[in-house]
């Protein structure tokens, strides 16, 4: 094996094959306070231990999107080194909470093969795991890439394309079970609007803009120790097709779960992942904005604190919210959009 | 009450009334380190737990204007959504010390309240406190600001303007108890000049300079979890008065504080502020010097060891100091001058 | 002595002096979040508690490189603030491991002095050491600078040119006894490739490209408390020999250590550096490339479980190394090398 990792090309996938992940993570309060001077998250439960204590916790935990771009970031090098497009992600649950001092590894297993017609890429769909010191999973989500061929003449697989749920069903959602919100202050939490005071189809404006930096961006995405390329190498994007460095759609995905806080100051967990799509990129110096829509209201089994509300997060670049762009009557994305999240949270009642 | 909170307006506040701050913060050594690293700060005390430990602490406690921007973040959604402009401080005490793992939650207090002649705007005097989970007041100050009317009909309250003192007396600054400088060293703190040694009227150039990126002060900002749109929304203050953000007036506070260790070394702790003015606005790329002027030099009550000293702390934008730019005859400030901080600190003697 | 901090000037050093430099200071788990944001390091040891408990540790040591520039920051103010030049370095030992909670504290012995012919300057060599809060010695290292003399005419001292090692002999080199690579796990490390499959004269270019910002660097720069100007002041540097803020060589150095990760991945520690040229400077915007060859393979005295590889690692500006850039035959360097690093590693056999 090369000393140099230059990632795997579509052939050398194989259907059920495991990858383990370099390199284990702890993650620390030192991630945490980046993590929040990044994204400028104000949610109660991951900022405050005392918070978190009065919930039931021994402290608080790490923003679940942190954990997210963790064990994101492991699996670049083995997964989409080549990639062309990061095309989708599903069936992501949030289990086990994690604190600062836990160590993750993340393993990945081929779940999908099917090689394009032009025969120079394939779509490869993985179930991604992070898993912490103790054992437990803390993560689990499908994505799938479209990777290049290292050779176009090499065999495609026999074809495989998995059967992926359009939602994680409101069932199968797991709020920690120390997690109470019984003695919920709405106060220090930021807003009294709770899980019931929100209604399927409603529409919420994040109001509040966020330009991003070259070097924000970067620091997140060297943070996750994620090496995706186009993220950091202005010498080679700059004679590239946009000429400039991308930034992260995690990043984004941050920045507009951040700035929900305003109007959902409530969504303590993140509980799931439906889908996500990065419409269109972001470069630096844009502004990202954002507004939601409740898609679902669901119970959580064995709670009658908590509810679970499913919502759609849209993102925009250089576009106020008031408005709520979206798709037109084609379904076409509106030119302003760059992030269409779908995700469950957990809200007291 | 609306999901999204658009800040209160002028006729919102009432004299007398309390406000509790979302969101409670853990300050953690993630967080001490990022201070470092964006402000450059040296004073011993606040770098080393073995220092802290040689002067009694059980640690190395955290920065005080650190704590200083967390709580002031704290407010900024409830008080200054609406602000046109941040008037003043006055009467701030550094009481408890804050350690790394300490929770702080903010209260402010509305103590005065009166309509502009305009009946756009009125001005809003609160005194804001810290306390940590312990229930300990850390911080209190008074700040005032004008905030806009939602509607300039909106009937004017009784005009109210609180008695605020010139200076913090003295008598009334606490230093920890626990702490103490009979053990201390000045090699590892720097330099060997201490209480005695500062005069009534000297000045200081602190000589370097320190140039601000927008990614430094909008990661500052977001720490401390300060969501005043200026400083982040390239978008909108493009087309605002400057074309740009604002940095955050508390970042020129720390850089100017930062910088005074080059003259000031032994200064190891802020006890007071007497008041301040952001007397014009930084922008990113702007370097920004410092100079000090020893104004009173006092005895702390029962201690032999310390002795307080009341400095002004002058900062400039692109302005060596070494000729201290400050008010010409009339009173007006130097085109260079953007801050103009009077404030108390502790120093061995 | 005044309050500000000037520097010393060559003709204010002593041969045999000691300096004791402030300030000390506690690494946190917020400088090492920080450091891999910044440098996107991946080595496994450093980056993980639970991999480096599987090596015996009690959790994940601090960066080596991050000690480094922890300890070199602090010899700034008194060694080289008016320095010209940062000539060299030699002799650097890696010893007692740092974790976060050790203080350090900095002290540095003048070992050699020489006025140059100009009589405008001269070169200052000084032996640094890196302490811990136990008293153990955790680095130590000779640099030698050029450093300005306030008055060409002061005397000369008598000249003396100390005799330095061109390398660390391999005997000489530590590794911890408690880090033991007996149950290493390639696969969490990234890659399988251990010491006995590296080859004297083997060349690895790794690969990858990193942008560096100027909030980046200066982040860097002011966590290591390093205070030399020339890093952080754009208003004076507009006006200099390169009208821009240069950055610090040793951010290079990071930056460059983390690319090798991609062909060096079980290069897990540092254990000396035998010398360093900073063959030209980089400014913000530039990309760093690297590659490295192998000089030396080396036993580790009593170890059975680890090799010692000694590398030279070279950094390029804007120029990917595919084709190891380095000298022509005149031995002058390619135009694209801005560092030129001879250290040792120790990597599992």
């Amino acid at each position: 094996m090369s000393k140099t990792n230059s990632g795997n090309f579509f052939e050398d996938f194989r259907l059920g094959q495991n990858i383990v992940h370099a390199t284990p993570r702890t993650i620390t309060h030192g991630d945490v306070a980046l993590y929040i001077a990044l994204t400028g998250s104000r949610f109660a439960l991951t900022s405050s231990d005392s918070f978190a204590r009065s919930l039931g916790l021994s402290q608080a935990p790490v923003d679940d999107f942190l954990v997210f771009h963790i064990v994101f970031g492991k699996t670049v090098p083995d997964i989409s080194l080549n990639a062309v497009a990061n095309l989708g992600y599903a069936e992501a649950r949030f289990l086990a909470p994690v604190f600062p001092g836990d160590t993750l590894v993340a393993t990945s297993r081929v779940i999908g093969l099917k090689e394009n017609r032009s025969r120079q890429t394939g779509i490869v769909t993985v179930r991604s795991t992070g898993v912490n010191q103790s054992g437990d999973i803390v993560l689990t989500y499908v994505r799938w890439v479209m990777v290049n061929k290292r050779d176009p003449d090499a065999p495609a697989p026999e074809p495989h394309v998995p059967d992926l749920a359009a939602a994680v069903s409101a069932a199968d959602l797991e709020l920690p079970p120390a997690l109470t919100f019984t003695d919920y202050d709405v106060a220090l939490a930021g807003r009294p609007s709770l899980w019931g005071d929100y209604d399927v189809g409603e529409r919420i404006d994040h109001a509040d803009g966020m330009t991003v930096e070259e070097a924000e961006h970067a620091l997140a995405t060297r943070a996750y120790q994620n090496t995706a390329r186009v993220h950091f190498n202005q010498f080679t994007e700059s004679k590239g097709r946009f000429g400039r460095r991308l930034i992260y759609g995690g990043h984004v995905i941050s920045i507009a779960r951040a700035l929900s806080f305003n109007g959902l100051a409530n969504a303590q967990k993140i509980l799931g992942l439906n889908g996500g799509a990065h419409v269109a990129p972001l470069f630096a110096g844009g502004t990202v904005f954002a507004w939601s829509e409740v898609l679902e209201r669901a119970e959580l089994k064995g709670r009658t604190d908590a509810g679970a509300l499913r919502l759609r997060l849209v993102a925009t670049k250089d576009c106020p919210c008031a408005d709520f762009p979206y798709k037109d009557n084609a379904g076409a994305y509106d030119a302003s959009v760059i992030l269409d999240l779908d995700y469950w949270v957990a809200m007291p009642r």
